[in-house]
Parts: C-alpha cells; structure tokens; sequence
C-alpha cells in the first residue's frame, strides 16, 4: 500500500495574534511542524498546540526559524554555522519539553522558511540544525527538499530524513519551486493541489513549468496553513488520497 | 562535616554585551543558575555557559525569568499561573538541551529577579514553577527563600528544595531582605560578607538591621555575580570557608 | 449641535499577523489611535495605517503602550515614572515621523491598556506621560478616563484633554469599567451600545451595573477594533449618532 | 585652516548592559551617532545619551540599525526598501523626540553596521535611507563611505552628505575596508591611527595594504567606541589633530 505523510506548519499564533487553521488542519494532516518561538509561536502556543496534536493523533515535530519575529522568519538573516546550531537547539530543547511534558514525544525537525532555504543550499547551516537534532534525539527525522544539504547532512549525522514537496506550490524544470514573486507560483484551485499530490504518491512526478513533469522524491508533502484556501486544499487532498488508497502517515512510523 | 552550596547567576551576557565575571567565579562556587534567554542570556551564551560550567565540575542549574531583557527581568511583570509555567517550562527545557549536548545533566532551578520574588509570596505562581520543573525532571532541585511559597510548592510536588540565602544582602527584623533601593542593603566589604556566611553555616543565624541575629535556614547561599565587589567577595567567601572546615558542594549532591 | 469623537485603536497588525479590522472601521470614526511598536504596530504597519488615516480623513493620535508584544500590553509592568516618560516619548517620536512624512499632523495621545490603566490611577506615570506629550507638541490631546490622573496630568501641563467613555464596555456604580473577566463586561449588542452612546452625548450619563444611570463626562467615545461585533457596532453607533443630529469629529477641532 | 569631524557611535548600551566608553570619548569627537533602540540603545539610554551630547556641545546624529539586537546590528538580514525606509524613518523618528525634548537639534544619519554596509552598495537601499532623513528633516547630513550609494542618494535627495573615513581600520588597494576577520584590520597602536587621520585630512591619502597610499575623500573620521585602546586612540587623535592645527567640528557646521 502506497503512504505519504502530510505536514502543516502550526502553532504560528503569537500572543493576541492568531494566524492559520490549526484546529481545521489538524484532522486532515499526519504531521504538526510546531513554531518555536523564534519566528512564531510563544510558549502558551506551544502547549496548547502540542496538546491539540496529541488529542488528534498528529505527530509533532519541530519547526525552528531565524529570530525574526517581525518578518516571519521569510527574511534571510546571515547567521554563522554556531548561531545556526544554537538557535536550532535552542527551539528544538524548548519544544521537546512541551511534548515530553504533556506525555508526547517529537518526532521529527523542519526548518521554517528563509532558515529552511538557506539550510537547504548551505552544508554547514544544514549540519548545524543536524547536528542540534541528533544531540536532541537519534531519532528525529529531519525535513528537507529532495536532494538538498539538509538531507544530506541529515544522512551524514545518521538521522532519518524525510523529502519534503509541496501540494499548492509549482515547480520549475530545474525542480525547484517558482518563488512567490511569481505568478503562478501557488496553486489556489484544489483540485489542481489534489492532481499535483497524487502524481507525486502515484508516479514520484511533479507538473513543472510550461508542461511536462520531473521526477521527484517525496516521503511528505507541505500543505499550507494559512491562505484563503488552506482548509479547502488541506480536506481535498486527504480526502482524495485516502480515496485512492493511499496510507496518510507520519514519517518514520 | 558542615556543607553549604555556593551558587552564582551565569550566562547573562547577551550578543555583543557582557554581563558579569562568569569565569573567575566558576572558581569559587559549586552551582550556576544559567540564564535562559529571557531576562539575559541567549543561545551562544547559553552554550559557552553551559560547557564552562562542566569544565569546572560547577553544578548547572536553569535561572528562568520574565521575559523583559530590557529590565533585565527585575520589573514585575503581571503574568498569569499559566503563563508562568509556560515561560517557565519553555525556557527549562531550552537549557536542557543545551545541557546535555555538552553531556551534563540540569540539577537545579532558580527563578530570576521580579520572577523570584513574585513567586516567593504567591503561591499559584510558585506552584507553576515547580510543576514545571518536575514535568522537565523529577530529579531537580527547586531554589528560594527560607519559608517561601517556592520551597512549599517544590515539595507539595515531590521536588527537592533548597533554603537559600544572601552572602552580600543584608535583613531585616522580620527575615526580609533589605530593599536594594535603601542604604545599606549591600555588604560591600567581603570580611562582612564571609563572617554573615559563616554564621549562616555554623550557627544558622543572620545579621539583622539594628543589630541582633535572626536565625535563617540556608542550604545555598548567593554570591552576586556583578558589581565591582563580586570577585573578591566571592574568592574570600569561599577561601573562609573552606579554611573553617566547610565543604562547599552542590545542593542534592 | 451637539458633538461627539468616536476613536478606536489602529494599526496593531504586526508583521504577517493581521489585527482588527481598520479600513471598515476608518468610515465609521473620527479618530484613530495608531499603535507605536512596542504592545502591538511595527514601522510598515504604522506608515500604512497613517496613510490609509489621511486618505480617509481621521485624526491620527498615537497609542503608545509597554514593551510587551507577547502580553499585547495589556499585562502590567511596574515601569518607573522615568521609564514611562522614556517609552512614551520615544514612541510619540517615531508616529510623529511618519505622520509629518507623510503630510499630516498628530492630534492625540491615548495610552494602550495596562499603561492607560496605570496612568490613570498613578499620578507619576500620568505626569510622565503628559510631560512626553509636552515636549512632542503642546497641541497634543491627551485621552484618558474622566476624573482621572490622566486628564488631570494633562491639564497640569498645558495640553488640552479629552475625557473618554467606551460605547461597548459596562459601567459600575462608581463609574469604574467592568472588568473584562467578570461576565457583562462587553456589550455584545449594537443597539445597547448605540444607547449607551447616545445617552452619553444626550444626557451625559451612562447606565450601570444593577440599574440606574451615572452622571459621566465623555468628549470622546472608543469603540473596539476587534471582537466580532466591532463593525457591526461601530457601524450602528455612528449611524445612530448621525441620525440623531450629533456631529462626529475629532476632540480638539 | 583645515577641518575634520571626528564622529564615534555611542549609546549603544541597553538596559542593563553596558556597552562603550561614552563619557570619556565625548571629550575627543565632535559628532555623536546615537543608537536608537533597534540594534543596540533603548528609550532611557537615549534619552541620557542625548543628554549628555548636549551637555559637552557634540554634535548628534542618528545612528539607525537594523532590528537585531542578538546581533548587534552586525549581521545582514534581507529587508527590502519598503521597510529600510520604513525602520529607518521610525528610529529617526524616535531619536529626534528625545533630541528636540532635551533642546537640541538632530545633525546627521549615520545607518549602522550591516545597514551601513549594505546601502553602501545597494541604490534602492541608500535611497530609502536618503528618503528617510529627507522626510525628517532636509537640514539633516548623510553619513557614508567615499563613493558609495549612500553619498550617492544623499545628493540625489538634497541632503548634504559626508564622506567617512576609520582612524583604525586599514584599507586594501580598492579603497574598501580590510574586512575584520583578517589579520590587521584594526590599528590597536594609536600612533598608526594618528598619523592615518593626519594624512587624510592633510593629503586626502590613507595608507594601503601591502604599502602606498590610495585618495581617499574624508569630511569625517570614525572613532571606534569600544574595544580596548578606543579611549587611547581617540584622545591621541584628537590631540594630534589639534597640535597639527587642524579644527575639529561636525560635518555641516
């Protein structure tokens, strides 16, 4: 039987701010990438999030970002290698000890946003978070997009690693994703989200660019929590998965 | 023999600042209260900090506190119960895992500043403090005035606890500190400050204001890390008592 | 003719979190109290929110708050008078900026939250905050509740005030607010709160809890930004007042 | 007779931490760049920083950074025009309430650190910088490099600009900068740093690596405020340049 795991960034309110469909998201996804604090996220987030995940089943994993609270952790901040692993442990020891404290256990890290693209081109920030995985737990499984440092270095420190593709993001021949000053980078229509999910499960392809399909590895895929179509995009690829037979499932279980 | 534990807060540089004389008074005392990156501290503090310690055989503790770097956690700040476990929680479990990926283990808790002192007298933040620091380990030991709410709550919750006392504070009649802002609430002269150490060791009594001794449970005692007398207090704190025959170790060692 | 301000808080978006709902509300009120980033706003948030003030004709004031994003300032924080002027100030300064930057003039000051309750009981907080507002300009406005130290500090210091009564929170027999975690605190109804402001402008009183109605001096009215009535209410509350041959704009025009 | 500003950044401590030698520097520079709150300074370190300036008659200008604290400011984060100009404009903002509260005038801009560097070469980053000030006030001076699109946009602007030279870094060939993580990119010997401000303000020449000397356009010259001869080096200039009959005075006065 084919699986896949299906992960959604969470916990991403902060303080008076609320932000995503966590509660929506929660029943349609395999795996929670928990906000640390950094770029999202404060400590009463946490909890209620990781107890919430824990109520539904969903495993929980780590979602480290740069210490950028104001830009989301999207902008790109020129952290060495030491800050990378410090951050990273930072986070990670602070999440583990809501899911060890409400009787969970973490099951895996993915970066967020410009601190998951810098890591996923640059092999000393990919073995920075690696390593602050490893020192965490042996067995965390790290994220990353196919083919990228963070698998590698993910490897490398003998972790599991998890390819990551995105339901609602396009990508370009080259296999990486149209960045979001683009038009068309996000796909809005979910059937199109759905088509794009299954091909990946069913045939390890993904559309690209101006026709075609590329090969491409993916043991989890991304939905987006937060957009005007999250909660739609999120029910129908579930739902067209489990229709089509395919196991939705954390990674590493 | 007699035992008295010397402890000391740590790791409360930040960035580019520094803050404190860690490395001359690791010499001198046996447990750091470790800055979590609340009050003071962040992450590369937090792990130079913690490897320092192992490397002097300085007992690590966590030395939460309100997260106010600009008052540097001494304003009172009205936190709820909740909040104050999470806060508590977040940061404990961020110096854990700082802890050990250095291959040590967290020994001790010790709130910061207004936290302190808050929690000293209201017993549902105490309370959440010290749930939090058993759901981080039951192995640790929780700090605080003799008689105060903290030391009721470590052990309504099975933790260890530890009275502890000030080398350079002085009291008053009723077993409170003298309030930093009146004259006279430091001991600036070290031959003061080991004979009030001493006393509290040898005979369990205090100096108070206005003459006379008070008796005082203490099974640590605080050197202030800062000021331009931390040093030499320090160094003649622990030189008198080790030369009196007292061993200097550990609380729960 | 009779008249009236209706204000409401602005601009407490910050980053990607999005708060209140600020362009539905700037056709309904003569006044907005723009955010300053230190409780809630950040520099891009506080350039559009004056932008979009000017395009629609309110009168801008600044709302300053204490430095705590995570608590929304609304938690206390025993800030020192000296440390109330600083902040105060420092955030007056940076709105004053973007509303001359972009062609307007600031007309008010209205504290956020805990440091608007603060000050409105502790003479040395309002007095730091009257003499921040001095020294920004002495045609500054300065809100707070009638009777308080708030207004009374403005007065003492030259500025013009503006007593404030709220169209959507209940009174109590001595003309205090109900507090927020007693039930009954919040008019849920836009007709209660449309009576409730009408009777204001009318009649100078506003009804209590338990029956009866006080006397209550009110130059301008806050309506909330959030929940999920504020539009609805503010709607009705300025049509009603309209209807009723009130005249709404801003204090001090 | 020949002139020279020499400038120094100062009030970059926060909160508890102290950081620099303002007192005594100010008695040997004739230009202040004031932290404003975001990489380093806060709301009661301006205020006495500014305080201070007006007290020894040096002339103060703003020192903007980018939102960094953790970093002082010294790490590149990628934020785009919109928001340079925007955190740019709201710590101009910020500083000038403070300098007019205290009866001042706010002189120059002088970015900081990474900010510096980058809209040294980025134009749309020195352009919303430029835009900034300008929106402040046109009387302000623009701080920058020799050469460099910070001087550039000035002009482009209207604003006076000038050009920065370092008493105790060293140049390469190009004319930039030895970057700080080499070998001899500071002059710790204050008799090298005498002699390189003496031959830039009487040759319009700074030595190079590797021998020679390279024109180099200077209305001002940077004194270091920290780090360990920082007071050595900037009483050894001062005097050297008075010795030498050369008035030392604010760029524009």
């Amino acid at each position: 039987m084919r699986r896949i795991d299906l992960n959604c960034d969470m916990g991403e309110s902060f303080g008076a701010y609320r932000f995503g469909l966590d509660e929506e998201l929660l029943d349609c996804i395999s795996s929670a990438n928990v906000a640390c604090g950094f770029h999202a996220g404060d400590p009463g987030v946490m909890r209620r999030t990781v107890h919430l995940c824990l109520s539904k089943g969903v495993a929980i994993g780590a979602h480290p970002g740069l210490p950028d609270l104001a830009g989301f952790g999207r902008r790109e901040l020129a952290v060495s290698a030491d800050e990378t692993y410090e951050l990273t442990l930072y986070q990670l020891g602070a999440l583990h000890a809501f899911v060890r404290a409400e009787g969970g256990s973490m099951r895996h890290v993915k970066p967020h946003g410009a601190l998951y693209h810098m890591a996923s081109v640059r092999p000393e920030l990919a073995d920075a978070i690696a390593l602050a995985a490893l020192r965490v737990s042996g067995e965390l499984v790290l994220l990353g997009p196919p083919g990228s440092e963070l698998l590698r270095a993910g490897r490398a420190h003998g972790l599991r690693v998890a390819a990551e593709a995105f339901a609602d993001r396009t990508y370009r021949p080259d296999g990486s994703l149209t960045p979001r000053t683009q038009p068309g980078a996000l796909l809005a229509d979910p059937a199109q989200a759905c088509e794009q999910v299954l091909r990946l499960v069913q045939d390890g392809t993904v559309p690209v660019e101006g026709g075609g399909a590329l090969p491409l590895e993916a043991d989890t895929v991304c939905i987006h929590g937060d957009g005007p179509h999250a909660a739609a995009i999120a029910r129908a690829v579930r739902d067209r998965l489990v229709r089509s037979g395919v196991s939705v499932r954390p990674v590493g279980s």
